[in-house]
């Protein structure tokens, strides 16, 4: 079973030129559950000083309706983040620790050793208070800054949050470097760390090689994936980063790789369409414009 | 070994709303040469009425210097098109036939088993002349008219046109619908018919499933593949179809799948620049915007 979370409310609309309201992201998040997400990053609790995309969070979740079965996620850098995030409904915090330190010190002001204590230090809060915790390893295959980041390290990391208590890991390729070999690499590197500890990948498709990277981490058996909407995205901090996966296009492979999803193509596109209107440049997911295949009665 | 072949000057010309002059189509077939390319689809020896982007495929082959190690590869769509192209100088000749009658009917006016009956009689005509004779079998995997294609009918196909002499059997994803696991069906029932015969694919990547395609079928043991420079292309009779994989974001994966090509990342990216002043909505390739990684000094 694949849960694929959708972070476009967080890392699609974190970068976008245009700043949507309040009411926009609770339409995007609200939309998603309506096409069948069943995993939503709807917030990061970030300083919107620093993202102002980003502000507003926890009145935007305050503003959601319930949704029965849907897993809503917060990103946290730190732990001031994580105390707002456990304020808050969210039912999972997903903590960024990454695996550059000089990536680390621009993204959160704070070498990865320091960012992984502070995990360390909230990782029982976060469990205590009945929320699931999410590790990811950002810069898991590459940096703008440091270039390609050693496998070992990455283990290192994913051993270090699983001890202290990481429900999930996620290996994130915040900058869209990674090809199926890269996702092999650091597969091999955590498999015994992992030792049935729930994985999966956050991957951007900058160079084109996202859907051929998933494909290549399901077949190493990652069970969660994430994706965004319109394939919108990028990292406030990482030069010339692009898009996520999109999740409609990951809608559509997962499909055609037998994998069901319960997701609706026509409520995913008319979704996109939406954004389309708002962000015409940013879409770079395929399936609302080509067209489901085959052709649907 | 893999063998890269740029379809561009012919899959990514023949859909372009500008027409290519001479001076410029010359222009792109000797920079992918000085960019490493050993192997470029050049011309289709279509009727220049139905395809006005294709016309003057003799001058062009003509005005060509020498290019020692270069196969120069001609598509043909009937025995016409074959006539032609043993005319010029070309290495080989790639001729279609198509899984689906009802596209094969619309692309080359006939049906698929008249196709394969022209391809019959001409294969060894072309093998006596000294030159290379590829079957490609288009629309493998989708057909935008029929739907999903028997993989029993593409191994029927490729059968048949080894039987009558075929060097190389190509599976085109002439719409851009193939994931992995239409990959792998239909190498599964091409296995025993193939049977040492070298196999490639032409894929599109008109649903961000190009790439994830492409390493499915390098693991099956595919080792040509063809892509165009930029990600142009589509197909004149096919709605909605889209660009090929991006040569130069084929060379990236490649590379970081550990696969030499001999390809100068920066020679290609000139060229993708060049053309993009002239047909800028038409690039789908990341690469030349997204730049290499890890950055080369």
């Amino acid at each position: 079973m694949i849960a694929l979370c959708d972070v476009g409310p967080r890392d699609g609309l974190q970068t976008l030129p245009r700043i949507f309201s309040l009411d926009e992201k609770r339409h995007v998040v609200t939309e998603l559950v309506a096409a069948g997400l069943r995993h939503i990053e709807a917030v990061s609790m970030v300083n919107p000083q620093r993202v102002p995309q980003m502000a507003g969070a926890e009145e935007l979740l305050e503003s959601l309706p319930d949704m029965p079965g849907v897993t809503l996620s917060a990103l946290a850098l730190n732990r001031k983040g994580v105390e707002r995030a456990l304020a808050t409904r969210v039912d999972e915090i997903r903590f960024v620790v990454l695996a550059s330190d000089s990536f680390s010190r621009r993204n959160q002001n704070m070498d990865s050793a320091d960012s992984l204590a502070q995990f360390a230090a909230i990782a029982p809060i976060v469990k205590q208070a009945g929320r699931r915790i999410v590790g990811i390893i950002a810069t898991a295959y590459g940096c703008p800054f440091e270039g390609e980041m050693s496998a070992r390290r990455v283990a290192a990391l994913a051993d270090a949050m699983i001890a202290a208590g990481a429900d999930q890991i996620l290996f994130a390729d915040t900058i869209g470097v990674a090809a199926p070999a890269d996702i092999l690499r650091v597969d091999r590197a955590c498999r015994d760390v992992l030792d049935g500890v729930p994985w999966g990948v956050h991957l951007h498709n900058t160079r084109s090689t996202g859907y051929a990277s998933l494909f290549a981490a399901l077949e190493r058996g990652a069970t969660i994936v994430d994706a965004a909407i319109g394939g919108l995205g990028g990292c406030p901090f990482a030069p010339r980063a692009t898009g996520n996966i999109a999740t409609e296009d990951v809608h559509y492979m997962l499909d055609r790789q037998g994998v069901a999803t319960g997701l609706d193509h026509d409520r995913l596109s008319a979704l996109v369409a939406w954004l389309a209107e708002r962000v015409p440049d940013q879409i770079t997911g395929q399936l609302a414009r080509a067209g489901w295949f085959p052709v649907r009665d």
